[in-house]
Order: C-alpha cells, then structure tokens, then sequence
C-alpha cells in the first residue's frame, strides 16, 4: 500500500511539511471517506438497522493504510469520483458477511461531502492556534510600538506620521476578523446523508423510520453538524469555507504586503527574523515567509471564485460544478493553513527598527506635518497667505535642503509662533495611541 | 448639469431599469459623496468644531442636482479619484465664509469609502423585499407540491424520484441562507474616518478632543456603524459584501439553473410565467429570467475575487488595490440586486406541470426504483440472485419496451410478492416530504 | 528514495492516471530542474567554460530517482523555492571535484522558469495527438450526419432545426482553434537564463566572453527557445500558456455542454459510449467523461486568471507574482492534458440518436418551423395577415394537439399553397449542409 | 433623445474621459448595434435580396441619435437583450414600406455580437497610437540609459546592479509582445450572420442562394471578417479578446508596479512626470497614473476568466454565458483603452534620477557585488577560504559600517589583487548593455 500522506508539495514552499498539508494529503481524504463510511454504519447500528457486528467490521476495516490510494485514484475515473472503487475495496475488505452493510442507502457525494467537511474541519483546527500565535505577537508589537512613529504612507509615498503600533493593531484587528469568520464556518460545518437524490429514501427500504435521526446519529459519530437539509447541490458550507478563507488569505496577505514595503533595503524599517538564502547571493535576506504568504493571497481568490461559482449547480447533483470543487477548496486549505504557519513565524520573530523609523520622518524636509501646519497657521496668517507661504517654502525646502522648521523659523512673521511641537512629526500622530489601546481591548 | 442618473445599461437587462440600478448609478454615487461630505461638517458642528451655520451651509449645497457629474469624473483623473475635484466644487458652492469647514480634516478615502457604504446600504436595503418575495413565493410552491413526485437527476439522469416541493424547500433554503448572511453584513457596514493616513490627526488639530466621537457622531449622522478603527487598509467591510453578494448571486443562480434545466422543450416540468420573446421566432417562450439571473452568477464569482484580491494591500492607503474595488462593487451590486428582482418575478409566476412530472417517472421503464427493488427483493431472492435477475431486466426493459414492473409480476419466484408498491415511483419519495415540512419551519 | 511520481490525483478524476498527470507530477518537475542544470554545465563546457568532465558528472548525477523529493520540497521552505536545496543535494551527488560547476552563475529562478518551460513543452507535445483523435472523430460524425436534422436550441428553447453535422463540425473548428493556439505557444516556449538579476553578468566573470551565446547553446540543450531577453518578470510565456490553456480547456467544455443537454434522460439525442456507474443505483449511465472535461472548464478560466494577475510583478524578481504562478500553471497543464483524453474518448464513443432527434424536430408540433412559414406566407396572404394566422394557430396546435401544418392546410385561403416542403422540418436546415461541408475543408 | 454617450465614469478615473471610453459608451454600442442592421440591409440589397431603397432607407434611420438609448436599456429586459426592441424601433423609424427589409433573417446575436465586434475594434483601434507613445517613451529611456547602472532587486532586496537602461527595454518588450498580440486579434474580428440557430436559414427563405455570400457582403460592409461558420457558440473570437487585453493590461502593469516600487519616497529613483495631488496634503505628488494602470491590471485576469468562462457554452445558444459576456468585455476594452493612454503620459512624463540609482548601489555596503567578489576570490583563496572571508567581512561592514571593498583592502592575503574593478557596482552589470542594445533591435 502506499504512504498516507503523498503530497509532497514540491512546487509549494507554501504548505509542504506543515500541518494543513498532512491534513488535507490524499491519504488524509482517503481517511476522512473511510471515517465517513464507518460512521454511516455505526449510525446505522445504533438505530437498530444494521448488526453491531457489522459497524465493527466496517469500523476496523475503514484504515487508510490498507488501501491503495493510487489504485483507487485511477478507478476513480470510471465513474468519476473515488467513492465508487473505495467501496467496492471497502466492501471486500469487510468480507462477505458485513460487507453488505457498507455504503448501505448511502450515495457517493453523502461519503465525498461529508469527509471533504471532516478535512475541511480537521484542518481549520489548526488554524486558531497560529492565528493565536499571529494576534499575540502582534498585541505585543502593537503595546511595545504604541508610541514609535513611523511614516504614513499612501500611494507610496510619505503622507502624515503614524505609528507602528496603529498598523500592528490593525494587523491584528484583521486577524481577529479572520479568526471569527473561521470559527463561525469551523462551528456549522454539516455532515451530508441524502441517498441517491436527496430524498434519504432508501434509508427508510431499510428499515429506517425515522431517516433524520439517521442523519443527526451520522452528524454525532463525527463531530459534524446535522443539516436541516441533504445539500447535494444547496452549497452553503462549500461557500462559507471558500469566504472565510479567502478573507484570511487576504488577511495576512495585508501583513505580508506591508512587512514586504518596510523591509525594503532602501526603507528597512522592519526585516524578517529568519530571512531565507539565495542560490545565487549568500549575503541575502530575503523576506521569505512575507513572500510566501504573498503568494498564498493572490491565488485565494480566484480558488474561492471557483468555488462560489459552483453555486448555480442544476439537478440533485451536478455534472460538473461539485466535481470541479474538490481540489479548489483543498488547494484553499493548505494554502490558509500553510499561510499561518508562516504568519506565526513572521510575526513572532519580526524585528522592527524605531530608529530607522524615526530617521525616515525626517525625509521630505519636514513635508510630512505640512497638514498640520496649513491647518495651525491659517488662524495666524489667515488661510490664503499660509497655504501661499507654505507652498512657496515647500519649493525651497528641496531646492535648498533645508527642513521646512527651519525655513518657517526664518519667517518673521512668525517669529512669536512656537514652532516647535507643530514641526515635530513625533508629535504629530493623532489620535494613534488612543486607537491602538482601544483596538488591543479587543480580545 | 447632467442626469443624476446616467447609467442606462444598454448592456445590462439584468440591472437596468432597478432600483439598485438608480441606487448605484453615478448620480447615486455623487450623492452619496455630498451626503458624507455634509455629514463630516454636521458632526463637527454637533462637537464644536465647526459653527452650526457651517452645517447648514454644506448641507444645503450637497445636492447631486448642483454637480456636474462628468465633469468630475474626468477631473477624478487628476488625483485618481473622485473627492478631490468634488470638494473643490463644493467648497466653493458653499461659499466663501463656511467653505473652509468643507472636508476639513478629511482624507479623500474617508468620503469615498463612506459613500460606498453609503450606497452599499441603500442597495442592500432593497434586497430583503425582493429576496423575501421569493422565499415566500417558494414557501408557497414547496407546500402545494409537497407531495408532487418527480424525476430526481443526477450527473443528468434520473436517479430516484423526489418531489418538486423538497425541491423548491431547497432552493428557499438558499434565499433564506442569503438573506441571513446579507442582513449581518448590512448591519456591519462603517463609516470610514481617519484622516490622511488614518491616525485622525488633523482632526485633533482642528480641536477635536476626542477624535473617535468624532468618528461616533459622523457615523451617526449618516446610520452607519462607527469602526473600531479607520479602515483604510483593513478591508473587512469590502470583502465582507464580495462574500454575502457572490453567495446571493450564486443562490438565485441556482433556482435558476434548475428552472432552465426543468423548462427545456423535451422537460417542460416547469416554465416561466411570462417568457421573453425572440426577434425570429415570435412563438418562442424563452426563460429570459432565469437567463438573466444566471449571467449574474457567472459574473459575481468573479467580481467578488477582485475584492478580496484588495484585501492584501500595502501601506495607509494602496496605490492600485483600492481603486480597484469601486466598479467591481458596484458591479456586484447591482446584479444582485437586478437578479433579486428577476428571482421574484420568475418564482412568483413560475408554473408548475405536475402531470409532466408524473409522466416523466416512466420514462426510465421503471428503473427509476431500481434502488427500492435492489432492497426490497434482497430478503427474498437473496442479494445476488436479486442484483442479477434486476440487471437482466432493466436490459430487455428498454429493449422490449415493457416496464420493469410489468416484467418482474411475470416471474414465478416473485408471484406472491407485492410489487404494486415497490414498483410505484410515487411511492418511494422517501423522507421528502418530512424534509420539505421541517425545512418550511424555518423562518 | 521517493517514487517519481506521487501525485495520486484522488480529487482528480479528470487527470489522475493520465500521461498529463505523469508529465507534471512533482517527479517529473525534479527530473525537469535537473535537466536544466546538467544542461546548464553542458552549455558552459560547450563554450570552454567548464571542464567536459563537469558536464558529465552533472548529466550522470542529474538523476530524479536519486533525490528525496519530499525532503527538497520541506527544505524549500526556506528560502522559499525548490531549487535551493536542490543544488545543495546536487552539488553533493557531483562530488568535490566537479560540485563547484554546478548552478555556477545561475538563479534559482533561470532553473525552476527552464523547468516549468520543459514540464510544459513535454504535457503540451501530449496534446496534438489527443486533440487530433478529437477533431478526427468529430470530422468522421460530422461528415457521416451531414444532413442529420435535429432541433437547434437557443436559451434552452427549441428555436429552427439545425443538423448534428453542423454541431459537430462547430466543435471540431473550436477544437482546431485550441490546436492551433497551441502549436503556437508550444513553439515559442523559452528557456530561461540570466543570473540573479537578469543582466548574465556572473556568468561573464566566469569567463563567458558572450553570455548571450551561453544563452542560445543552454536553450538548444533543452530544445528551447533562446529568448530574446531574460524573462524573470517578462512573463509573456506564462501568459501565453495561461491563455492557450484557457481556450483549450474551454473548447472542450463546449463538447461537454452539449453532451450533457443532449444526452439528458428525457433527450436522449446522443449518449456517451461508456457511461460511468453509479455506486447506488446500477442501471445509471452517467456521462462521466463530459462532467470531467466540464470541471476541469469551470476551473481554467481562474487558474488563468491567476497568471494573468502575475504579470504586473515588481523589480527584478517579484516577492510572490512567481510564486503564485508555480501550482496554477501546473493544474492547467494537468486539467487540459486530462480533458484532451477525455474528450478524444468521448467524441470516439459519441453515440448520436438520429431518429430520436427527428422526432424530437415535432416536439413544437411544427412551431419549429414558423420562422420559414411567416416568410413563406406573407407574399401569399399579406405579412400582417399572415403573421395573425400563425399566432392563431400556434396557440390551437397546443390546446388541439394539432400539428401547424395540419391547421394550415385547413385554411381555405392556402388550399392552392405547397405546404408540404415549408413545414417540413427536415428541410429547413438552411446552410447547414454546406457549412459543414466548408468547415470540414479546414485542415 | 439621450446622449449619445451616457456613461460618465465617476467610478472609474482610469477610463473616464477617454477616447476609449467613447467608444464603448451605451451611445456607440447603440450606434454599432445600428450599423450592423444597416449592413445587413445593404447586404442583402446588394445581392438582390432587398431593395436598393430599403437599404438607403435603413442607412439613413440608423443614426444613434434618433434613439432612446435609456428605454431600449429599460425594455431589453423582456427578452433578455437590446436588440428586441432596437429593431421594433428601427422599424418604427424607417416606415411601412421598407421597415420589413429591417433585420430580415437576422437573429439579435447577429446583430449583438456584430456590433460587439465593431465596438471592439474601433477600440482596439485607439490602442496602437498608444502602445506607440509607450514603446517609442521606453526605447528613448531604453537608449537614454543604457549605461546607468542601478540596484537589482529580488524578493525587494539589493541583488546585484543592473541598468535602468535594461529595465525600460523589458518593458518595451512587454508592450510589443502586446501590441502583437492586439493586432493578430484585431485583424482576427468576424462579423456575426447565423439566424436563429446559425443555418442561416431565413436568409434563403427570403431568397439567397448562396447564404454565405451574404455573410461575406455583410462583414465587408462592416470592415470585419467573414466567419468560416456562425459562431454563437463558438466563442474564439472573445476568448482571444479576453486573452489579448487582459495581456495588455498585465503588461502595462509590470511598468506600473516598478514605478511604484521606484518612485517610492525612500527609492526616488524615478518620478512621474505630472503626480497628482491629495485632497489633504498639498505638497504630495502621488504616482497616479501607474496607480490607476495597477487598478486596471488587478481587475483584468477576472474579467477575462469570465469570459473564457463562457467558451463553454450549451447548444445553438446559450442561456447566461452569452449574457455574461457583455459587460465584462466592454470593461476590458475601456480599462485597457485608458491604461495605454495613462502609460502614455507615464512613460512619456518619467523622471529617471540616475544619481539616485548609483547613491543606492552603495546602499549594501558593497555586498551588492558579494557574488562577483565570491567568484574572482575563489582562484586566489581557494573556494572555502574566500566563501569564508566574504562571509565574516559581510557581517563586519554592517556593524563596522565601512565598506567591503575597504576592508578587503585590509587584509594582507588580497594585498596584491587589484579590487577596484570587482568592487565597483557599476562594472558589474554584465550583458545588461547588450542585451538592450539586442532588444531595441526589435521593431
């Protein structure tokens, strides 16, 4: 047989040897289908349609190990989805007498559905520790910087002070969103059980008078939930998981995308703890987890298009759009989980330089308060001849190299006009402080 | 000046001539910009920070009528957005005197972003009148066909029956998750204020002790919710509305997948109360429709992957990933809310052929309860002599053109079994009835 | 060491198995990087840049089954591409005396772009023999139901009647349009050289006098093209591939569309030669092959678009855009090659119902052909009169179960009209036939 | 009437305004939709099939301006496109007596995707001038800077020197690989003439004997190819649209995303020639045109998979994919139309600060040419030794802050090698010269 986990994942640095890569491997579905088809037949067991015989049989023969997932793979073909050789494999390894208690009443896409939401679920159990990771090194960031000032930027270039601890706290509050929108979708992921089209019909030619207590004794031996419906082609949860992962793709491709401009070699305001090697460059620390992560961001979204897109699915079950979700949504799931594996380290071991930080504030020669300036000078020098005084120094500010402080202090007009705390860029960040201290309450 | 409305959709028979096309047309767009503008002035004022007749003076000169709505997209070239050329014109609508409390302290993003919420709620607004005609219009046709049996398809074929009620209590199921997932995010949608790079700053200066009840009373005027923090780069809101818009499209998409399938010239299980005529062939009932509503769900997926594709941008404000957001929101909006007004009228006039339903429970010769009889003659036959006398049977079926059942009352072994009811598609509609009854429960 | 070849294709019915999946497997993607460098050292040693030796000692060595492909992809995560532990673990295969001239001058970039551009030369060289068994068989259906009438559908509606031929001879000219889209991109795949930033410039200090020669004798080592300039972030090839992919998998999702409407249970026009089962019901026959090819249809355009996305990457060698790109390119590669042997099945094994469409052309009772009656009629009876008989009487053939021509040929006004060739169905094809005949021409 | 050109872009300061905006308004899709019925009536008289005066008549009626384009938006809705109730219009206007001729055999996607056609080439049209402006802008900076040597950045970090020369000509490259592409496609665009179901079989109803002659009169009337077949559902001529813009805009994306990175405040390396202001900040100069280009490459790969999306498209027409392609396509065309004219003024406008780049090149201490000294130190110190060497001095040049040619001037072991040149960034540029010299060769 082989190996239960033959993703290697060699074109993704992403995800390769994490946690969401082992949790999603072929030999992890090839699991959660076999988890799937054994809880069906317990479920059956407890109602008193099946012999317990016959879900301890199916319940010890359901190990992945003793499958051949690439067989199986390529039986897959056939009949186009891997449930189908899996229970005739399953079956025969039952043996004949219980073997007829396999899969019983049951349709591919109930086994297909139902272990894609156990992966789907074993695999957002790991996230809500390294978001945890993630939100925790960025409190602390946050609560250490809350008073470093750095530049604001907007359209790349230096706009108004902030603060490192105002962008870290925002970091975080969208971390925080992402963890939320993961536990809602973790918290509703449903178990599916509708026979051939939906209807649970042949659960009942086997006795089952109540079909919906199948269901919730389905949903029970796995964690999941009971739906109200069978969801063949009613996608909700395939939704959901496909928003909640792009948003926290997205999430922490904001933090990649900000660690990625700071560290810059010309701006090297941050720098990644661990910066990986070139093949070509020994001295290069390249920001690796930043790039990674980068990568992961842009290709959730169009992975979840997909996924949305199978929405419109016709008839009890589709011929094409269930089909064209399955790798989508796994490939969503590793990249997030991967993502915050390297968000975790990202995050935890970011070096944030204060000093260059505070050096860069003085960049634009003092440009960097002129909105402060403009608005304190108006009631002075009334608002036309300050906003001329200050476009004209400005021009000279460049031109001579000298700080636009330096050039008001010149000013005569000026000469009873404390200049010094409204020049000051360290002093100019608002309301800053107060944001960050109110966005770390949040738990 | 021009139209406030000049979006005609010539393209666009999805959207055009709807209220969400009015409610995000430019018109509604420059509105909303005035409304936001004209609201940050009333908070200053509400605060102290501005005389109240500054107030007054905004908000009577914030009217859409009084802007020249091409003008100030062109100049929007200048800067990259709209704000800026707006606040010039409006500045000097309001005069000289008050002029100078336009847009004080604001950044352009500010007003921007809140009148996209702005217009986000006033299109969300609508939806719940639209989606709720449909649910009840399906609630309505899952009750009365609760029991109507009906071909259940699968990859294209008929698998077992099901009803057109489980059917239609399904779709609802859809609407209502679409409904519920749109009203959590109408509630959630902010104001945005934070000044030219997010820290309030200038504000501050302006006087503002507390620059967040400034960001409380500026959301208040407008019916928004004040934000923990200035979302300029915390793209929550934006990717919140991509999730609940694409998951709407892709739910009304779904009704009306089924509707295109069950509404073809050999089905005709189903048909649109007043189908679209064609320029050839006046006979010609199309399920213009459903046509309509499904060219939204090919879009949404899409334009909703843009979205979240923004939420991984650089610094205090993006050079490209904002911009990016308005059309494809706008977009997403708009054929939401068209395709809400499409899905009510095709399910309030949809017509339902139940005798052709019936009808088309035969035409697999019976082997639509394949499945039953597979169980039912197990005990009886034993399992194998069952599978293959069935199989021998469902090949002279269609051969010989006799219903299965005709076939199996003319075996021997099986003359003191009762076939009538194992044989009856009507009758092996299993739990869809219950499903149906429960799913209707739900509000 | 690991199987070449572990890429089992669980989820992946459209590709698991197929020589595509062989051709992209994370195996051949290791033999591919290897390639490139032992062509690397021999295009050095060609130009006297490398002892001959070296260029043996790296071919021998350069052996995929001699490397750990899981340890290469866990060890990529540092600095985050395969290729850098790849040259560790190949220096090391080398020995002392020639390790030093292996990757000597490169980027890790020049080897994983030459190897993507190699994987992608060896999956598309499958593709033309596939395809042509597509257009083959298509040209054999289209020639042989050159005259075969069946309904023409437009919004799912029976419109005029067309002819199968015509259908066929449309898919073949898409099928040729993909054919050539390919030829063309594959003949234009580069490989990829130019140091670690693009200029050549290591290579020069190891003596190259004319790095672009080592360019040009790299790439003929490879049988690739020799681009013009390093294209590190000129990804034109990407794109290309993206686009041509795209289109390829599109065309063949056309196939699959029609496939599906027409071999539906109550159409039943063609079926797929060998249906796939079902796991519960075992009369079903699925058209398997058409849902694959149409997963894999709804998935390109996404995927494209994710390469797409990656050509606006910044600097020299972008900080995720590449990265981005590795997977995707892959799963087009793998979706496309998979649905080429899909569709060459399908299309061998179409099977077309020719009697069932001519029955199908009275399914309107004659309303198929009241665009030709209208015409015909107006010059008899006037066109307003005549258009008022035909809606007169489209509406009784329904109610009366009357066919139109039966009705017409009940009007006293038309008892000296020929009504027999203008409702007749069958001939109302139009250019049908010599259309097909024209489209066949193309080679 | 309305104007003829209704859309004013308040959303979209990327196209609003421009020629391409014109060109694909509702007004010019109005008048487009016009000249293709005026073609198809001169068709046909030019064949005889019509009335010379038919023809005058039709021509003169098919003037944008006499038409509501807000209420045929507004009635497209009945049956699902504009075309409905243009030709109920159309007819109206031209009189009894040759309003018959109007639209005769035609379908509406005859005339839409005509019309299409037409709007798309008259914009691609406006593309070459400006891809012109572009290449012609970067051949001169090309040229201009062949020699100016300047960091290399990979993953944001210093690599090795490059020049800015080589960059601008890989830019140049990409707007001629688009340029190519656009006009291979451009020269590609059929007219569409298929009737109902693409038989064009009302056309020999009403006499033609040979009905593809019509389709080559028809597209010759219009400048645009005549289609081997109809191709309602044969969707290559959009697809390669989609391929070829999204392209574009990808490529003219790559310059904008290195401005971006360039012109950021702590590179300054380059400038945009005109930067646009800040509603807040008076002084900032804000790189507004490659901001806007990025927007429009950021939004592109998703229209374009929308519209490869619905390559795959059922029977003679679809009932959605073709719907959906008609925003998205017009939204390719405008963004794309105003990225090449904002690239214009890019190019054309960029300030180049070759002082900058080599202020920058020392940036790193000298490690920017640790690959060059790894090589030329390896034959004087033996592999290890220099590997180790440069290693150690790395660490010491930053905290020591001295450079590391000077301190490789220290030691004794080097005392005899001449490290002026291998320590000089500006003669480590490789084959950058050449290879710009070869890539100003291409046409």
């Amino acid at each position: 047989m082989t190996s239960p986990d033959p993703d290697t994942g060699l074109l993704a640095p992403g995800w390769a040897g994490s946690p969401a890569a082992a949790a999603t491997a072929d030999g992890a579905y090839l699991q959660a289908l076999l988890d799937a088809e054994a809880a069906l037949t317990r479920a059956q067991a407890a109602l008193g349609l099946a012999p317990p015989e016959a879900a301890t049989a199916v319940t010890e023969a359901a190990d992945a190990g003793r499958f051949d997932v690439r067989s199986l793979a390529e039986r897959a073909r056939g009949g186009g989805n891997p449930v189908i050789p899996l229970v005739a494999d399953l079956t025969e390894a039952v043996g004949e007498t219980y073997g007829p208690y396999v899969h019983r009443g049951a349709t591919s896409q109930d086994i297909l559905d139902t272990a894609t939401m156990l992966v789907a679920a074993r695999t957002l159990d790991l996230l809500p520790a390294d978001l945890d990771r993630v939100q925790r090194a960025l409190a602390r960031l946050a609560a250490e910087h809350r008073d470093t000032a750095m530049p604001g930027r907007t359209l790349t270039q230096h706009a108004v002070p902030t603060t490192f601890g105002l962008k870290a706290a925002g970091w975080r509050a969208l971390v925080l969103d992402a963890r939320d929108r993961v536990a809602v979708v973790r918290d509703s992921l449903p178990a599916q059980l509708g026979g051939a089209a939906g209807t649970l019909a042949a659960f009942t030619v086997y006795g089952a008078e109540d079909a919906q207590a199948l269901t919730a004794a389905f949903a029970a031996e796995l964690g999941l939930r009971a739906p109200l419906l069978p969801w063949h082609t009613l996608r909700t949860p395939i939704a959901d998981l496909a928003g909640c992962l792009a948003f926290t793709a997205g999430a922490l491709g904001k933090i990649a995308a900000d660690v990625l401009v700071l560290g810059r070699t010309e701006i090297a305001e941050v720098a990644e703890g661990g910066g990986g090697g070139s093949s070509a460059m020994p001295h290069k620390a390249n920001p690796v987890r930043s790039t990674l992560i980068t990568a992961a961001a842009r290709r959730a979204p169009q992975l979840a298009a997909t996924l949305y897109g199978s929405l419109a699915a016709e008839d009890e079950r589709p011929a094409g759009a269930w089909h064209a979700e399955w790798e989508p949504l796994r490939d969503l799931l590793r990249l997030v989980g991967g993502a915050a594996r390297d968000a975790a380290e990202l995050t935890e071991g970011l070096r944030v330089h204060a000093d260059t930080m505070r050096e860069h504030l003085d960049l634009t020669h003092g440009l960097i308060v002129s909105e402060r300036l403009s608005a304190e000078l108006a009631p002075v020098l009334g608002r036309a001849r300050a906003k001329a005084l200050l476009t004209e120094l400005a021009k000279r500010t460049y031109a001579e190299g000298v700080s636009l402080g330096e050039l008001l202090a010149r000013e005569p007009e000026l000469k009873d006009v404390d200049l010094d705390e409204p020049t000051d860029p360290v002093r100019y960040t608002g309301s800053a402080g107060a944001l960050t201290d109110r966005a770390l309450e949040r738990p």
